[in-house]
């Protein structure tokens, strides 16, 4: 395993020097964040651990926390009562598009998309805020051997900045697609945007989902390995936004980014893997990440097809 | 491997009653089949063949012959030259939706869709219709044991109300995306889609892919293995028209549908899968052959993600 | 003129027993009206009356207010500055879509669809609700010859339930349109959409703009006579909705119709008209008002291009 | 009446100047055009002609033929027979665009674009592609005081390069709109779209509409005076394709435009105005042609609503 390690240092080296893109912008606090921040993790479905980079600088979980909240609704509520409120078809739509509802069934798309995400938050278990909060901040330490913590200040910088997620939820509402509070909704959704994670712990998260839900340190049973195989193959058709047929193609392992800057992908039985780099491209895409990853699945032989 | 054969004689049984849907109707010589045929194959990568139902009856490729004349071209022209020319990325469209290219690129979005096979059609090589016809039948041959053959009624019917595919290719010309002879790039991807199989050979074109492009019986090299990849993640994000969504989800293996009524799936390293029954949903795919696929999927544990 | 109460006379009783069609229901204090309720009412130039039906019932505004409040910001702001922020184009969308923005200039379609009469309403003057409901219905009023009210009870009722317009003002405040307190400009929105007239009080309001702004009865200049022609484009281009094209074919006279059931058209230096009846069109149009409409325009030789 | 050659001769010095644009490029004789060509005529409905710039020169309908091949087809078979074929609703989309076709009718939105145009030269009476041609031309000449010809050298350059043309008769086939012989009906819109005309004619044709479809000078009924307010509603709402709202708002009268470089407007019951310069804006209207038209609507108080 020292390849994985010689491989990732290799690939830090090779696109420290790539500049192009910027951190994103509409959210005030997310364009705090330092372009030149890049590191790269790797942990084996056994509990090995690669890193290069500044891989301890924390960021926000953003979009990368989608899987894992619609893993909880799963466990919480079974298949059958999530699918008929959320779809796990692909939509050619960029991630905050405005809602375009499956036809007949009148469900989001996906739950990888913002209006299908906000759907899947609108469920998670909790009397107030802060119960609901306290809920998702234990099942996502699950994944992790160390409790996990919301930053504030990025909780309130999206709060009070998210005039299309508002306009998402408002038109959710009026399709009847849900009828709870809305901005109850929304927070407890910026709440689950604003977990802050490490590159190793995100990978540490991904290597969970890579050895079947199980936490590979600490043994504990983060999701029901039944159902894995359905946040997998939802990240592998929906996860990369519009890019997801080129990442297919190119890369060929299930993944999800965020516009943090943040990829995680799982290879299944084999490794997690994460990349932080801020700049993101006009899909929302960490540009620095997205080669990392390609460059991975070739030197590594990760695609699932090949 | 008993079990196999067990399996698909039970499924077999369990959906002949499930009578819902019709032939596809657009085409007239399609309209004829028969809505009870209905046959499933399975092919191992070792060349095993196991068999139920109909299996020798004879049936167009249609667009199950899309990912075939995509590998002819990637291994005639290279990565470069085809990407350049067709994209990788799903499209929300229907199979026959009226070119929408993709910005900047001014691409089809992918192969599978009817835009991007056209334009891969028009690069099969040869001077004259003939020659191409040849040419495209030799290639498709070396997935099987034995020579194909173009049925002439179907190529006709395909030609004569093809109103769709006629203007599409207009369209791709007017956008400059080809300026070769538009009927005579029509005509060879007529032919192509009227080439006829059964579902056992079906089965064994699957089962070459399965096996990295080697045909498993005769040992021939149907397509190099280098591209075999190439066309397992283009038919898994896109093989499904715009169902590949649920499909990866219910199904989870890279598969292709075609509007005959055929559905073949490829299990990397392990199976082959084909099965055939005329009536087809609104989106194109044969509804035995999803309900099969699906619990083929589930009781030979076959997702790629489970 | 006996001619004209001939007529009105006449198509009351024709289309009375006309009943398709039932009251906008998303709107629950709307959903209460007697579909039965049916009038008609014609004014001159020269303010006289022709009435027929029950002309004193009274019946909010709805989207029939949005020509009167672009006339308003015309007045106060001057054609650039309004131009700047909604264009005059028609949008083959129907009166609610989510905003569909004009490229480059980013402003709504026109003021008579949602999104553009939400920036004309959050560009009423006043410090307060209070002082801007004041307003809207000072300038209003100037059109008939006695003061007008809001119903409070409609306009609770509308902003209980403006989910989707709710929607779209949030994201035109993510695309930057404005920037003011949503819910504010939401209030004076649906309060001016609560103004209650009835059929007599809008054709005199029509017969205002009929007699180039100035009021027929009292002499008051209602709106500035340079400024009636660009409402008068307006509605003819944008106002009956989805319809505009088939109004322009067959009634031939600039119109503006709401959900509560009425419509309201203008010839000009001619005749001012109304209609009122709840039951709608899935496009929002009175039925009865759509034929009464065009009978009158041929009987009385209405169209401005006959 | 001093006025208007005093106005046209000052318009034609203000914009001579105004260099933006490029002729037609996608017609390869359009694209030979002088960008320096330009003329402005004016003919009262009594049949005074006033003149400016090269006012000889001749050049081809293209879309400005729209309005009289519709107006001999309302003549040729009544209005519910061609209703029933093509709508009178304006679309957002632009001029080429490949059908969008009406829900539920399947009709082409109007006449006035690409695909409404064929359905009705699909519909012009004639044995041979000759007799159509004969029918056509003698047809339009009534608009006139002379014979008029189509220019073979543009119609084989039409002929050649209309891909996107081609592309929408094949899809108007697919949904069953005409089952004619596609080379057939388009050869017929080519030859129209190719007849020949000076500024002076087209302004002499708008005239006539002025007239109530009387020629002014020979006094032969060109259109039946009963169908001259279809034809302007018509253009008044989708004559200039998407900025038919812009052009309502800003110079108010029916008018169309054609690719070639030529507007004409039809003031009712007073003058027929033609402009003719060959460089068009991305929208595919003259861009001294707008120009002209606004400044004239406002300097002579044309607009229907003013």
């Amino acid at each position: 395993m020292n390849q994985i390690q010689e491989v990732i240092n290799k690939l830090l080296e090779k696109y420290r020097s790539l500049e192009s893109g910027r951190p994103a912008s509409y959210i005030p606090e997310l364009a705090k964040a330092n372009p030149k921040d890049f590191s790269i993790a790797v942990v084996t479905a056994e509990g090995e651990v690669y890193k290069a980079g500044d891989h301890t600088r924390p960021f926000s979980m953003q979009s990368t926390s989608k899987p894992f909240s619609y893993g909880m609704i799963l466990e919480d509520f079974g298949r059958d009562f999530i699918h008929a409120k959320v779809g796990v078809e692909p939509t050619g739509e960029a991630f905050n598009s405005i809602v375009e509802l499956e036809k007949h069934t009148n469900r989001p798309f996906n739950p990888m998309i913002n209006s299908g995400a906000i759907v899947v938050s609108g469920l998670i278990k909790g009397e107030t805020l802060q119960e609901r909060q306290i809920n998702v901040l234990a099942r996502f330490s699950k994944y992790l051997t160390h409790d996990m913590m919301v930053d504030e200040k990025i909780y309130l910088s999206e709060k009070n900045t998210a005039h299309r997620n508002r306009s998402i939820a408002h038109l959710l509402r009026h399709f009847g697609v849900f009828d709870s509070d809305i901005e109850a909704t929304l927070d407890i959704y910026f709440k689950q945007c604003s977990i802050m994670v490490n590159t190793v712990d995100l990978a540490m998260m991904a290597a969970t989902l890579a050895n079947g839900g199980k936490q590979p340190i600490t043994g504990e049973i983060a999701l029901k390995k039944d159902y894995v195989g359905d946040m997998l193959s939802l990240m592998f058709t929906c996860g990369m936004y519009d890019s997801s047929g080129e990442w297919a193609y190119s890369v060929g392992i299930p993944a999800k980014s965020g516009v943090s800057g943040a990829i995680f992908g799982v290879v299944p039985g084999k490794l997690g893997i994460a990349v932080y780099s801020p700049p993101i491209d006009e899909k929302g895409n960490s540009i620095r990440g997205l080669e990392v990853f390609k460059d991975l699945s070739r030197e590594l032989n990760l695609s699932i097809f090949r």
